[in-house]
């Protein structure tokens, strides 16, 4: 293998790689990207065998060839390295880096080792091109309220569906529900999939500056995000298991109507359900909330704890007078999760999951017992 | 107790004050704040025994008194409110927080129990007014080289010496050495004081935006550092105690002379040395620097180790042949701590120490073995 290609792609390309093959999965090769060049094309592998990265980065090639090479000490050395050209050159098992004044030689591994990635079939995948923005947004808008405990795998991830010709991304973690609407018309297309919230993340931080569209791939086993169509900086493609199960059926959920009613401002409801949970660390977070239709007012208050406590008073026009009890992280998650000034707030009593409601978005919470 | 005060200067006090009571000191008292308010002052005093600080800010006060609040509750809970003035008011061990909309009462304790702090007499103290960017800048120079092994105590501090009139800051752990001529002419006045590294830290994160002079006040025992005139901010004074023990005597390590002397691009000299640091991870960070009259050249190679090597060339008038092995991470620091685009670099073989050397600065690094 020998090839030039330019620091900055190749530098940004393996801080991408590297992330991926962080090892944990015990095989020492996974420590390392795999790297085979041929034609004008340079191809970067990293797996955890959860989840893999394959960039495409244009290159010159004037032998093709493959090899693996430690991920972490090539990434930065190549990140020190100053911008322009460096020429790659494997012999054996080891790859020469250069650039001006500068000369490294890697220990790397041979390829042969290296685990064969699973293939998507990508004609029999069902498939959405999706607005970047609002992708990153709709992942960020439900994440939040997936788990994190590995017990119920199922609702560690993030559960894309189609519902009436609308397709939806979903998480809960049994305490609270995040849903958005993320398209609408996909042409008949149905989907079932859960996919893990930590390659999600691995696909939003692998997302270029500038990138506009990208493609999903869903077969029945696994998804393929294409990001980029090989421009300067390449494509790169992040394919991630699913996680197998069946996500509950959360739509009977989420209340379709509530007693309580309220239009609030968000920053001042954020404020206040933070400055509450302050005082609430003794009692896990409990805050109370309560409406007054004569005082015209929300109330937020902390559960008397022995670190003092708080009330605060939010002005606002109320229909009915209402008592909850929520946790105050759930309530500032789901607000910080809320895109608009201004959120629609319900609630019906002691009992009944409270909702925070934005055109498209919803964010349940359990009320906790008072 | 009963005060009012701007939302925003009571915030950035309680958050300076917060970082000192964290109350590591084992008594639960200095996890509080003592405020005590009299006339148009509210004071704020935090202490870990170690370092204090005593902040005097602008207030309304309409009742003086005195009292002790969990300092982080309150720093946090007066850091969510919205801008605008707060109203502040003591009944018994409580004390209540009064801003539009948000009322809260929080438990402290009677201020009987806070320890005293000690008084630095400032009529018998040696005292230095300076700029405040260009102390800043001579404490983070030298810090670098200090000691964090709490063996030899007198190693893990900075030490304010004077010297032929002027005034030096110094650090050194044994391997390397950082000395900084901070004041030239200080009209006979003569000091030899270790101040704790974290202390100066406190002080640099004390500094508000726009200070131009800080005043510095040395006793036997203690350093008070005065920090703004009582304008709109108030008035901080970080107290700290300084540390017992002989500073050694470390002029005499610094070379006078040396065989190999180099004037070197500094960002391509950090480049090279953080390059060959990759590679010798695996030998404790050695690196070899070695040049060539001939080739006019200063390389910076790794040791050969599992991982691969490295060799880089910079181009340079070199007067000397020589060669010598250093620690990189020392060398990455050291030409961190440089001020210029340039540096002179000197050496005398692989058994005297190198020298990194600027205008009233000079950084020493003691050789490894090769």
């Amino acid at each position: 293998m020998e090839l030039e290609i330019s620091q900055s792609i190749l530098s940004r390309a393996l801080n991408i790689a590297t992330r991926v093959a962080s090892g944990r999965a015990g095989l020492p090769i996974l420590n390392n990207v795999l790297f085979k060049a041929e034609a004008d094309k340079l191809t970067i592998i990293a797996t955890n065998l959860e989840v893999a990265i394959q960039e495409h980065l244009k290159a010159k090639v004037t032998k093709s060839g493959t090899i693996t090479v430690p991920a972490r000490l090539l990434a930065e050395s190549i990140g020190t390295l100053p911008r322009g050209s460096i020429k790659l050159t494997v012999d054996g098992a080891k790859i020469g880096v250069e650039a001006e004044n500068y000369k490294s030689t890697i220990l790397g591994l041979a390829s042969d080792d290296y685990p064969e990635l699973p293939v998507l079939d990508e004609g029999a995948a069902v498939s959405f091109t999706v607005n970047v923005a609002e992708f990153k947004q709709a992942v960020a808008q439900t994440v939040v309220a997936a788990s994190s405990d590995t017990s119920r795998p199922v609702l560690t991830g993030v559960f894309f569906n189609t519902f009436e010709d609308d397709l939806y991304l979903a998480a809960t973690d049994g305490y609270r529900l995040a849903e958005k609407r993320f398209m609408t018309g996909v042409d008949g297309k149905e989907l079932e999939a859960v996919v893990p919230t930590s390659s999600l993340q691995e696909v939003i931080r692998s997302i270029g500056e500038g990138l506009e569209e990208m493609t999903l791939l869903f077969d029945q086993d696994q998804v393929k995000f294409r990001l980029g169509g090989g421009g300067e900086d390449g494509e790169i493609e992040v394919t991630s298991k699913l996680i197998d199960g069946s996500f509950p059926n959360y739509r009977q959920l989420i209340p379709k109507t509530t007693d309580v009613n309220l239009k609030l401002d968000k920053s001042e409801f954020l404020r206040m359900t933070k400055l509450a949970g302050l005082f609430a660390r003794d009692s896990g977070g409990s805050i109370i909330l309560e409406t007054s239709v004569e005082k015209g007012v929300l109330s937020i208050a902390s559960v008397a704890s022995e670190r003092g406590e708080n009330t605060s008073d939010l002005k606002t026009k109320v229909d009915t007078d209402g008592k909850i009890t929520l946790n105050s992280r759930f309530l500032t998650d789901g607000l910080g999760s809320a895109e608009g000034d201004e959120v629609d707030f319900g609630f019906s009593g002691k009992m009944a999951p409270a909702i925070l409601r934005e055109d498209g978005y919803n964010h349940i919470i359990m009320p906790l017992k008072s």
